[in-house]
């Protein structure tokens, strides 16, 4: 689509379900993290988020869903662990694939959108 | 799509500009809120925003985009009016267009993820 992903624009996704967001960006990032740090703590550092903030993600998302998106052990000398659901596998796998579908689909606005920008260089 | 609109997913789109994010629901709405109203300062009240905090958006705004979206005069009797100018408009289009279109494209993932939820009555 472009070489610049430095500057090239965007779509991202939130899903708001009722008042509440369901899922969006920064959920999903931390389920992946989850799912390539075992660990709830770790995903959450790497997003610069605190224990305390990502753990209450989890728990938001785990209530939202009709099964657990994240098993995990708190505590223990290795200081727990964290993985994916089978249902916390589906919920990512479905959002990173509504981004790509809505971000080809939308292509010509958002280039519209681009090009009337300031300094896009075009 | 569904009779349900309080409940039913929604997809909020934000198009993030390098670091920048550049639009999003917040924005759109305050634009489509100043053509209505003819003022910043109310557009805003009806976001429950404060003026400092309309009148900064739209400064963002006029300073991203090439030609600003939003015409204003400060002050007066009337404490001033504000509309849209035509990139203004365009900009509207394109962002509500391309809600429009991802959210139809990405039917089929915003519906596998509601079936996912707790308590949606499926």
């Amino acid at each position: 689509m472009t070489d610049a992903p430095d500057t090239a624009p965007r779509l991202r996704l939130r899903i708001v379900f009722g008042s509440d967001a369901m899922l969006g960006p920064g959920k999903a990032d931390l389920l992946e993290g989850i799912r390539e740090t075992g660990s709830i703590a770790a995903a959450g550092r790497a997003m610069s988020m605190s224990y305390k903030r990502a753990w209450s993600l989890v728990e938001e998302m785990n209530a939202a869903f009709s099964e657990p998106l994240v098993t995990s052990t708190r505590g223990g000398t290795k200081g727990g662990g964290a993985s994916l659901t089978e249902t916390g596998e589906q919920v990512v796998a479905h959002y990173r694939r509504l981004e790509e579908i809505a971000g080809e689909a939308g292509g010509t606005e958002i280039e519209a959108l681009r090009s009337l920008l300031r300094d896009t260089g075009n």
